[in-house]
C-alpha cells in the first residue's frame, strides 16, 4: 500500500473510532435515538443469545425501556483495533467495561466484555453492520445468558 | 476539507490526546506542577459546583494538598473524541473511571465520569482553557456535589 | 519534522499501539502463544521484582500456567501515549485496568497499573523489547510485590 492509501484509510479509522465512541456515549446518555443512527437498516445486533435485534426496527425495540431500567451507566471502551476488509468494509475489535446502575435497589452490575463489529460505509458515513458482544464475566449483573469470547482452555 | 488539511488535523489531534492523557498521568503520579503546565492562564476548571478554579493561580490552589488526600489515585480515561472549532480551538470529549485510595481509611472513592474540555493551540501547544468533569455516578466518593451529566429522562 | 515524516510516524504509531491492545487481548483469551510473538528475543519483562523474563525463553516459562490459575481476566489498556527515541525505537506508556478472576474461590484480585514499554522495529514489525508493569495499587489481587510508580510524596 502506498503512504497516501495509508494516510486515507488512517483518516477513515477515525471516523470509525467515533461511531465506537459515540455509541457508548448516547448509552450512558440515554439516548437511544441517536444510538440507532449509528446502525445500518439491515444491522444485526447481539448482546447475548436471544438477546440482539436483526433490523433495525428490531433494534429500536430492543433499546426501548432500558432508560428506565438504569439510573445510570458507564461505559468505558478501549483497545480498539481496526481490521480492513475493503474500502468500505471494516472490522472492529474493543474491550468493554460497563457499570449499570439499577434503578431498583440492588449491587451495581458490572459487565467485562468485548465488542466485535462491522463497520460498513454507507452515503459518506460509517455505521454499524454487526455489532456482538461477548462478555469475559460479569458481577452482578441482570443478563445471565452471553456470547462467550471463547478464551483458550 | 482537502486530504492534506484532514491530516494536518489529524497531527494535531495526536498532540491534544497527549495532553488528555498527561494530565491523567501527572494526577496519578501527583505532580500538580505538571499539571498546572497544560492549562492557559485565563483557565476555567471544574470539578463539581463551587469546587473549581477560574485562572491559572486559583487552580493551582484548587490542586493543593491533594497529593496527601490520597493514598494512590487511578486515572483510566478512554471514548476521547475531538471536535474543531478552529485552526487554534477544539472541545474535547473522554470518558474516564477514577478510583480513589485515600490516606484516612475509608473505602476506595470511586469516580464515574465524563470530561468535557475547550482546548486551545497557544506558542505552538495545546492547553486546557475549559475543563468540565461531569459525574455519571459515583460509589463512596467523598465529593457529593457534582455537574449532572444530563442523561435524557 | 516535515509533514511528511510526521505523518509516517503517526502511521507507524498506529502498528505501535496495535500490539498494545493486541497484548491485552490474546491475554484476557488465554493465548500465551500468540503473546510471545510480540516479543523479541532478547526482551526484558518485568510485572514486579522477582517476577519476570530475561529473554523470550524464560518469559514463555513466565506465561506458563496463567491460563488455568485464572476462570477469567480482562485488561482494559487506555492513556496511550508514544515518545520516539529513533525511526525503529520508541517508548511507550499506558494506563492499565486488570481484573483477574481466579479459579479458586477467592474476590477478584484488581491491579491499577500503568505499561512502560520500550518498542522496536524488526523486520518490519513492531515488538516489545520492554515490558515493565508498573503497579500504582491492588484491590485482592495474589501478587504482593511490585514494581512502584514512583508517585511524589
Amino acid at each position: 500500500m502506498t503512504q497516501e492509501a495509508a494516510l486515507a484509510r488512517a483518516l477513515e479509522e477515525k471516523a470509525i473510532e467515533r461511531i465506537i465512541h459515540d455509541y457508548a456515549y448516547f448509552l450512558d446518555m440515554n439516548q437511544p435515538e441517536r444510538m440507532v443512527e449509528l446502525f445500518v437498516d439491515d444491522c444485526e445486533v447481539s448482546y447475548a443469545p436471544n438477546f440482539g435485534a436483526s433490523g433495525i426496527e428490531a433494534y429500536k425495540l430492543t433499546l426501548d425501556g432500558i432508560g428506565t431500567f438504569f439510573k445510570g451507566t458507564s461505559h468505558h471502551v478501549s483497545g480498539v483495533v481496526i481490521d480492513w476488509v475493503s474500502e468500505t468494509e471494516a472490522t472492529v475489535r474493543a474491550v468493554v467495561l460497563a457499570i449499570h446502575r439499577y434503578t431498583k435497589d440492588r449491587p451495581d452490575g458490572i459487565l467485562y466484555g468485548q465488542y466485535h463489529d462491522v463497520v460498513v460505509k454507507q452515503d459518506g458515513k460509517w455505521k454499524f453492520k454487526t455489532r456482538i458482544l461477548k462478555t469475559t464475566m460479569t458481577t452482578d449483573y441482570h443478563v445471565k445468558a452471553s456470547n462467550p469470547i471463547g478464551r483458550g482452555e
